[in-house]
């Protein structure tokens, strides 16, 4: 995994602009929102998918640093003062802290043209038909069906505690599920080799830990502290938002986490262990203590 | 032009997420900030110069979709309190007065989302390699490089009177042209029949016409009404904002229009009697009084 880290923060590195170019303040918010923090748990993503499909890493790059753009232009927004107002971020002070709320939205609106960007600069697929496809798969989980229309129902949530479990599954399908399926289809187009029933499987255990990566994170929101997260602890009881643990207890949601991670598992077993960086993600999504 | 109107509202119409469709706040938002209101000069920009490819107008709709979502987006976010912090847009409440702040944040980041899956949601071009072109020449005008950066540039020349005529060109030619020169360039590549000539005399008639586009903007807001303009005048002035009438006076401001729109003019006069539309909109954006 190691390997794979320090290519994806070279290629972030890379593809944003320098600070040195105009508007300076702009590329300087960009670059701070994006480097040097975060799990990358998206592009691991991305690079594990693609490695099943034998995809080249100069592809895997562009398409992983995509998902991240997307990821951390969400994060910009939603620390804003309107949504959730937080001052940490992976360890560091959220942009419109470090700069300003008008930067920070402009940091964030910027980063979301960069990511396509990323998808169409270079070719990222064998043909011009798979990298169309593959802004469609972006593009849907970024938008109003997709991680915007679940950060709008979070925000609909906030305060009302007796949604369902359906309910809340529904939320995190969009909010955190429909990028991290984005994250590992794009990384499996990145190369032709496999069929409609690999890519299948491969959405299955995208499924899985998208959903076990929201359970594991509510459970850390509840148990863990403000130093080991990077990020302000114990906000969702703050903000009386419904989670995992407050629906069904920590035990359960801890039950859960275990079982979602089975299936992940279960779902990439036809791989064989060419599946092997995908199985470890999943335990890591899982086992994580940040 | 009516008619190429009334084929862009309805497309808008159909292109947006039905207000029943959850999350249902969030396409509220997102049908407010687009619909029944706007010049739509960007879309009748679109159309316009596929006129001339001979391009099918379903393609068209997508494309002019596509900008015109853009530019909505950037018109909800750029009226926010952080930004220029505006009640009034298109004769309405802003998106964030009528809803909340939150809402028109997350409205702008879906319809960025939108114009980008409206791009590749059907086939807009000849083939798939035009149509990852017209992903990539959208994302660039989107982008920190083009409108975002200009609405940076533009943020940190608030109360700066003391900026030359190039750099105020500089700002406009990012904030609002590099959209209007995708507004063209995308409606220019929804057929195959243009010639590289040809695209660069579209992109030449796309430059002048952008630039004439925010000078009369700057000459409207110093001297029409706000019933008039359907949003705030004299915005500029009560901001300290540098603008053309600011730094060149009105007169000379009107005498640059009116070169810019010869400019226009002089750069399609090949395409004959096919650009009569392209030369219609170049009038109509030196001449509107709105």
């Amino acid at each position: 995994m190691g390997s794979v880290l320090d290519r994806v923060e070279s290629a972030l590195e890379h593809a944003l602009p320098r600070p040195d170019v105009a508007p300076a303040g702009l590329h300087d918010g960009m670059r701070y929102a994006v480097l040097g923090g975060g799990k990358r748990v998206r592009p691991l993503l991305t690079f594990a998918a693609g490695d099943i499909a034998g995809a080249l890493p100069e592809r895997l790059e562009l398409a992983a640093c995509a998902v991240e753009c997307i990821h951390a232009y969400s994060l910009v927004h939603d620390d804003m003062p309107c949504m959730d107002d937080d001052v940490l971020r992976r360890g560091k002070p959220t942009v419109h802290v470090e700069f300003d709320e008008a930067t920070a939205l402009l940091v964030g609106d910027a980063l979301q043209s960069l990511a396509f960007q990323m998808l169409v600069g270079a070719p990222v697929a064998d043909d011009a038909a798979t990298q169309v496809e593959m802004v469609r798969i972006l593009a849907a989980a970024s938008g109003s069906r997709g991680m915007a229309g679940g950060q709008a129902i979070d925000l609909a949530n906030v305060g009302v505690m007796s949604i369902s479990l359906p309910e809340l599954e529904m939320m995190h399908i969009h909010k955190t599920g429909a990028l991290i399926r984005a994250a590992v289809a794009l990384g499996a187009r990145c190369a032709g080799g496999l069929s409609p029933a690999d890519l299948e499987r491969l959405d299955s255990y995208a499924k899985c830990v998208g959903l076990a990566f929201q359970v594991v994170d509510d459970i850390l929101d509840a148990e863990g502290t403000t130093a080991s997260l990077g990020k302000t602890a114990g906000k969702d009881a703050a903000q009386n938002k419904p989670t995992y643990v407050t629906l069904m207890g920590a035990d359960r949601a801890k039950e859960f986490a275990a079982q979602l991670r089975a299936e992940a598992h279960a779902a990439i077993a036809p791989f064989g262990t060419r599946g092997l960086r995908l199985g470890q993600l999943a335990d890591f999504i899982v086992l994580r203590k940040f």
